[in-house]
């Protein structure tokens, strides 16, 4: 029988670490749900149902938010630093829509980060008004809540389905 | 020296396999750099410079492009489906903005996907008019060239800017 030598057993301890290590890495994938889908159902049973213990639980104290829009229309835009200010903001949007219907078109997932494109069909309370609305999305999350999220809207068809006509714009070239 | 089993075997076949692929995938990492680097610094080259050889080379033949917003206003915005009709829509934007500078607030990258959100400083040419514009996009490759984008702008602020004055607008009450 051979020696051993010391380069063999360093070797057999780096395939060692690398196979616990593939066989933590796929546990761990196939055991734990994404942050983002518990704060995804969360936030609909929140605007729907008004129902605002899941989504409490599911945001982080410090949490950083912002939707980028027009805040003179729209009063529930724009920023907030922290949970209670981001649950009253959400309970305004609760106040003026429903959520019909959401489409995820594209959705990107780190560790602890989450991207995705979605279309949703809403109607607004009081008219029933149907509103369509794109909306990308750029999630961090820390021990499962929420840390910050930040939203990109179509705005400019928004404010057009919201006041119900078009705005007369000219082409671009007639500023340059 | 003991027999050796199958099982050990399979055990060192399935060991070495997995130091292999991280072995692999490690030099990956460190070798390849990410398609959407190499796509963005093209598209700034193609608009800034006008130079599109770069840009023609990470376009894939089959390329579904589209920037949601109002397109009588912005007629390169929209869908384009074509290498040759993405470049022409490229072209267009470079006839009308110049990418003063960018920052890249958030960033998630899969193998063969990306999503960011982004913040240019734009001028418009002619009139070198100042446009900040907030954008989020999602992206896919294939083997190196872009395959698809959907890109989301903060379309109501960016009209806004353009026409250089505020739309006056009331609060989404009034129209419940």
């Amino acid at each position: 029988m051979p020696a051993i030598e010391p380069d063999a057993i360093d070797d057999d301890v780096h395939f060692c670490a690398v196979a616990l290590f593939a066989s933590q890495f796929r546990m761990q994938v196939i055991m734990t749900e994404h942050s983002l889908w518990r704060f995804s159902r969360a936030l609909q049973r929140a605007i729907n149902e008004r129902q605002f213990e899941d989504i409490e639980a599911v945001i982080d104290e410090d949490v950083d938010w912002a939707i980028y829009g027009p805040i003179e229309m729209f009063p529930f835009f724009g920023a907030r630093r922290g949970r209670v200010a981001v649950i009253d903001v959400i309970r305004q949007i609760a106040d003026h829509v429903r959520v019909r219907r959401f489409e995820r078109e594209s959705v990107l997932l780190g560790a602890d980060s989450a991207a995705s494109m979605l279309r949703f069909s809403l109607t607004v309370h009081g008219s029933n008004k149907p509103i369509s609305l794109r909306v990308a999305h750029f999630a961090q999350f820390k021990a499962g809540r929420l840390l910050s999220i930040k939203v990109v809207v179509d705005t400019f068809d928004l404010v057009e389905q919201v006041i119900g006509q078009p705005i007369h714009l000219p082409r671009m070239t007639s500023y340059a």
